[in-house]
């Protein structure tokens, strides 16, 4: 079920973003085509995917969350960009690919990367990508940056790179992940609410507890598959974050409990969808997914 | 006069800026340190005072204006600190100072450059900072996004990247810094006359013409000064640009027709302001400015 829902999603917001690389003068070639590279690399989209469900969830088109779902897959891809790079994590591969500093050089691993953000903000705003009116649009802009910046996405990178070989408890932990990952998570359902055009405050609130529940399960499985799975299907190192010394939920609660707490994540998230319909039932599908999938 | 409206633009900006940095959590302390410093750093604040005057020059109060000049300096901030990195200039000073990953390291220093492009974005939607209507707002987010992305400033910053060692001709190099530092200044220009709330079509049209012309002057004096100044009196190392083989206005024209250059742009400049009453004077004396200045 869910897998249709998100290869449509992929296949949507693949269209949506392709038209975003075509360099406007024959000399920014080469950055274009590093912005390209950075983004269409068969990543799962799963920000754009919340975006589309959110949209749904509201009873609108999956289409007019577009520029949304645009946004958010291009701030999650300059992160990747960015957080690759030797001063960062050095990482060389990415999806079993060669990072973007390895394929061009970091140089324009840093310029993409920054390029990809502005074009973030390019796409929420391109009337081609959404229909909303003026007051939504700046609500939208208004998320994405505080989600994007420094007390959001960047803050959590921060505060992340402050805590490699730190004993963190679960509180520090989770205030880490809230803002390096769930920020953007939160972002993505909360702009495709409000790309709907129709979302009410009580709705935007419900949507806002299922994405904070379920961008903490997200984080809570990764840490699990990290000490599970091989490299061949995660695509990177196993035990990459143990190796580095970074905090991680196995390592703090053991790896029974780790899996419990997302269980309990998945079903606080399950229940915030109580009062929406059918057109809820991406949503749910995602919820379960996060916490059954392998890779 | 110009040093007076410097003055006053720049204490002003200074304040407007000052509150941003404060950070949401002690965690991310040193990530708000490292952006501070990267923007509190005795900059003359051009672009704030580009935006000011084109706010005041339609009759606004200055101060409608805060937001956008906030933004426009704070993309310029977030470009040097990146520009300066060990992959992109590999510049240990600037303004006399070490540049932000000589006084902190390059992990916070990409991070602080991104976290500066989001808070441009926010503070340009601060309610604190501007009271134009959502419409406008939507203009200035639209046009901020385009001259700081990889279409205008990060664009241009590839094309110098792949024009060191090459003969660019004059329209070429024209091309490229039309994008590295001219869109930026357009922006700062565009952003100020809308924050009035009054800007009409033809006086965009014209306040366009005088920031590219006065964007291109600003351009060809700090290649002139690159040659004739000392290191104490730039604060960076003289000669830096002819060093690294760069193009410049004077290796191209010779420098008497450089200088002659600079004047024809800055009459340019001052005839696109002639519509404009005496509320223009301080755009009129920066373009006065920019080709008189020593540093």
């Amino acid at each position: 079920m869910i897998d249709a829902y998100q290869a449509s999603s992929q296949a949507r917001v693949n269209a949506a973003l392709e038209p975003l690389f075509v360099a406007p003068s024959p000399e920014m070639t080469r950055l274009y085509e590093a912005m390209r590279y950075s983004v269409m690399n068969g990543g799962k989209r799963v920000r754009p995917l919340l975006a589309y469900a959110a949209c749904e969830a509201l009873g609108a088109p999956a289409a007019e969350a577009n520029g949304a779902a645009c946004a958010v897959e291009l701030i999650h891809a300059y992160s990747l960009v960015h957080d690759d790079l030797p001063a960062m994590d050095d990482d060389d591969l990415r999806r079993g690919q060669p990072t973007t500093h390895k394929a061009f050089d970091e140089a324009y691993a840093i310029l993409a990367g920054d390029g990809l953000q502005s074009l973030a903000f390019s796409a929420l705003l391109d009337p081609r990508l959404s229909s909303v009116n003026a007051e939504i649009r700046l609500r939208m802009v208004t998320a994405l940056a505080h989600a994007a910046g420094p007390a959001g996405m960047v803050g959590g990178q921060a505060i992340d790179m402050g805590s490699v070989s730190l004993k963190l408890d679960q509180k520090a932990l989770e205030h880490m992940h809230r803002h390096k990952t769930g920020a953007l998570i939160e972002a993505a359902v909360q702009l495709g609410a409000l790309a709907s055009g129709r979302a009410e405050t009580a709705q935007l609130a419900a949507l806002h507890t299922y994405s904070r529940a379920i961008g903490l399960a997200f984080q809570v499985q990764d840490d699990i598959l990290d000490v599970e799975s091989d490299t061949a299907t995660l695509g990177k190192r196993q035990g990459a974050d143990i190796a580095r010394d970074k905090p991680t939920y196995p390592a703090l609660l053991g790896l029974e409990a780790a899996k419990a707490y997302a269980i309990e994540l998945r079903d606080q998230a399950l229940d915030a969808l109580r009062p929406f319909d059918a057109a809820a039932e991406p949503l749910r599908d995602l919820a379960r997914y996060i916490v059954e999938r392998r890779h």
